[in-house]
């Protein structure tokens, strides 16, 4: 037998049975969160046409889409002893690239299904993209991407919702100490005014502002100089990025300081129309910071920003998100304002595995029904059929082997009761039930044995 | 500002809530039942190597893998003006490629974590296929597979287990007349055998036999004498096939005649078995049928064959599996046995659209809050977030706007209930609750109205 040795391509990752129940768990939670918020689900293809997704990651981005090879260009010649094959035109040989993000994708449905959709559009999204980036830790080729937006308001209520949104998850996964940051486009771009630095070198001077986690204040002034900010406008720029204290405070002296510029008032004072909703949504206040040095990587934010971190470890965001009213207008040649978040899940799982967040669970099943042998077989998948009905999840072992290999089986397995019907049970209609944690063995009617699981294991469907 | 005209691969599809609301709950239900009994979830990479797909699908299914592009290739310079490209080697241009099917993939995590997997490993996988197939009615490009396989054992209770399981899922998605058709490789086998008909041709021979539903007995019979089956052997093959009755007598008859075949007793045994254990499973037996003329297209299997249909609409099998005993030694060098079936799950999303058998939904919110005026806004916010903590799922109106405006909002999202705080139901701590479905409403405490809502569309959690 001629056998392939078996591998992955790089950055790419099997899930197996362990570490889906994790993925399901944060997946499954964050999908019960969106739903009762009122977001609906979304699903796209993996494959869009390349002109889709072109010019939309900027230059680095792009060269990261993964394309897909056209069908029928003769190229497999080549695998029939062909010598060479010439390509004249791009075109020729790739017109579809597998997703790059979840936004795009939206922008496109909103767009091609206008007349359908029902505006504010909530939908949810949780789906795999792919970038060919150089894997790395934490870094993958495939990974899921969960988003939740909503299209079609200029509503402030929308953007604290999604920051409320981000609280509940966090919180429900089990989150102790993060902190959501939030910044104003709006506020950024008129503190550059205000400081005198010309729109041409705005874009420049914000990547410079981006770096302070890295380099500090004042690796931010160099880094601006360096970039032909005068020292002048850097000093009025930090002066008023620097300001410190609670939300209320920082955001009452932006508007006493800089509330003539006409930019920053409506940014300032969109913050706090977020701040008196997240109140009223229960929302604990010192979750929540404004951090005018929060840029967000993402060219096309138009209006509020935010991010969460957690403290330790130190990992950047595990979700990001804000406001973009400008980025379906691509496709659909007017603005429709739009505003959501991002889910870092992977990181998310990642972080959780680290700070051992995650019960310890390698099984759904509740019980495994041993197979005694072939005299009480029939009895044994017939409660078997009955345990399921009753709720519970039951796998029966599949070949007649000695009990202590399939003891080793449920412990390997962690799954925490054994069912078995020898002859005298099967004689008096009862079980006997093993609880492999606690050592207990007791002979039960077969609802008796149920009842006893549901109740160990807290059960309750 | 210029516009790039959305649209979608041929072949994909965009799934929008209404649609989602049904994958959702054809899935959730295939993956509770897989769980009930015993079975863990798997997810493998969409991107596989080219060398772990290659030759598994034949010359057919091979033409129709979706290549991935390699990066760096220098092909992008013809995006920068060159003029052509030379590819000298297939494998210079492409190395991965997308997914065909569950089974390959499965088939490589078994070899790759032998060490770690306790066998039987029994596992469930939905997920995304791609095959650049010509697309048509109820045949797409991307589409969902969903599959439930055993693997490392030779015991029937494995097949029939995936029997009954076929059977459950069937019957909980509401579907009333449908037929799981069985055979076994090695009946079909001895038969052959029995008949006289030579190895080499066996191959084609399985191919007549395949084609009974679309060509019928006559011309199964002249198909094959083409195929170069001398007639008496045409004879004595369709004499054996075509034994009819339960499933019973069909298998007491092939064993009282044909039992010497030492493959074909072994077959019929086999299928005496899985239906001995049916019985004790509590799977009707009228549901199950022996049909030799069941080959099922691939031919990796090896024992027991099944599949699925149903009467009306006649669109072929909504699942269809086997036994599969020598293909993961493709990868692992010695041979492991194997058995599963895949759920055609988005025929049986069609089937179950075309049948009315979904209930409608549109929207899975319970509620929608009102936005009355400023004055009642934080009250309205508190409340939602009450709701959402009782287990609803509640939207709150996102722009305050004419209240006729929301309920039409809410009507055309069929969402049941609209819940409003005006001025006086904030200062009684009550709320409106009108109820959509019967154009009642009436003015009730919070918890009041947590409960009624409950009540009508019989929510427990």
């Amino acid at each position: 037998m001629s056998v392939i040795k078996p591998s992955l391509p790089k950055g790419t990752r099997d899930f197996l049975p362990e570490q889906m129940l994790r993925r399901q768990f944060v997946m499954g939670t964050m999908q019960d969160i969106f739903e009762k918020y009122g977001y609906q689900p979304l699903e796209t293809p993996s494959i869009e046409k390349l002109e889709v997704l072109s010019g939309k990651y900027g230059d680095e981005g792009e060269k990261l889409i993964f394309k897909v090879l056209r069908r029928g260009t003769g190229l497999e010649d080549l695998l029939q002893g062909e010598s060479e094959f010439t390509v004249r035109k791009y075109g020729d040989l790739v017109e579809e690239a597998l997703r790059y993000d979840l936004t795009v994708p939206l922008s496109r449905v909103v767009a091609m299904y206008q007349n359908d959709l029902v505006l504010p559009f909530k939908r949810y999204q949780i789906q795999p993209v792919w970038r060919a980036d150089r894997p790395q830790r934490g870094r993958y080729r495939e990974f899921y991407q969960c988003d939740v937006d909503t299209v079609g308001t200029d509503s402030m209520l929308a953007d604290a919702e999604t920051i409320a949104i981000v609280h509940e998850v966090l919180s429900t996964l089990g989150f102790e100490h993060f902190t959501i940051r939030l910044n104003n486009r709006k506020i950024l771009d008129g503190i550059m005014e205000y400081a005198g630095i010309r729109r041409e070198i705005t874009p420049s001077a914000l990547i410079s502002i981006d770096k302070i986690d890295k380099i500090g204040v004042d690796g931010v002034r160099k880094d601006m100089q360096a970039r032909g900010v005068a020292a002048g406008e850097v000093a009025k720029l930090l002066n008023a990025l620097e300001i410190a204290g609670d939300a209320h405070t920082v955001l009452a002296h932006l508007l006493d300081f800089y509330g003539e510029n006409a930019s920053l008032r409506e940014g300032a004072e969109e913050l706090q129309e977020i701040f008196t909703h997240l109140v009223a949504m229960g929302v604990p206040q010192e979750r929540c910071k404004v951090d005018l040095f929060l840029v967000r990587g993402l060219g096309y934010y138009t209006g509020a920003m935010h991010e969460s971190v957690v403290e330790e470890p130190k990992i950047g965001s595990l979700t990001g998100g804000g406001r973009y009213d400008r980025l379906i207008g691509m496709f659909l040649g007017r603005e429709i304002p739009a505003t959501g978040t991002s889910f870092g899940i992977e990181r998310i799982i990642d972080v959780m595995t680290q700070l051992n967040m995650f019960p310890p669970q390698k099984s759904k099943t509740h019980v495994l029904i041993a197979s005694f042998d072939k005299t009480t077989q029939a009895s044994t998948l017939k409660m078997a059929q009955d345990f399921r009905r009753a709720g519970l999840n039951a796998e029966v072992y599949l070949n007649t082997v000695k009990l202590k290999k399939q003891f080793t089986y449920a412990d390997r397995k962690q799954i925490p009761f054994v069912a078995i019907i020898g002859p005298d049970e099967q004689a008096n209609n009862t079980v006997t039930l093993k609880d492999l944690g606690s050592g207990q063995q007791e002979t039960l009617q077969w609802n008796a044995a149920v009842a006893q699981i549901k109740n160990i294991l807290d059960i309750e469907k």
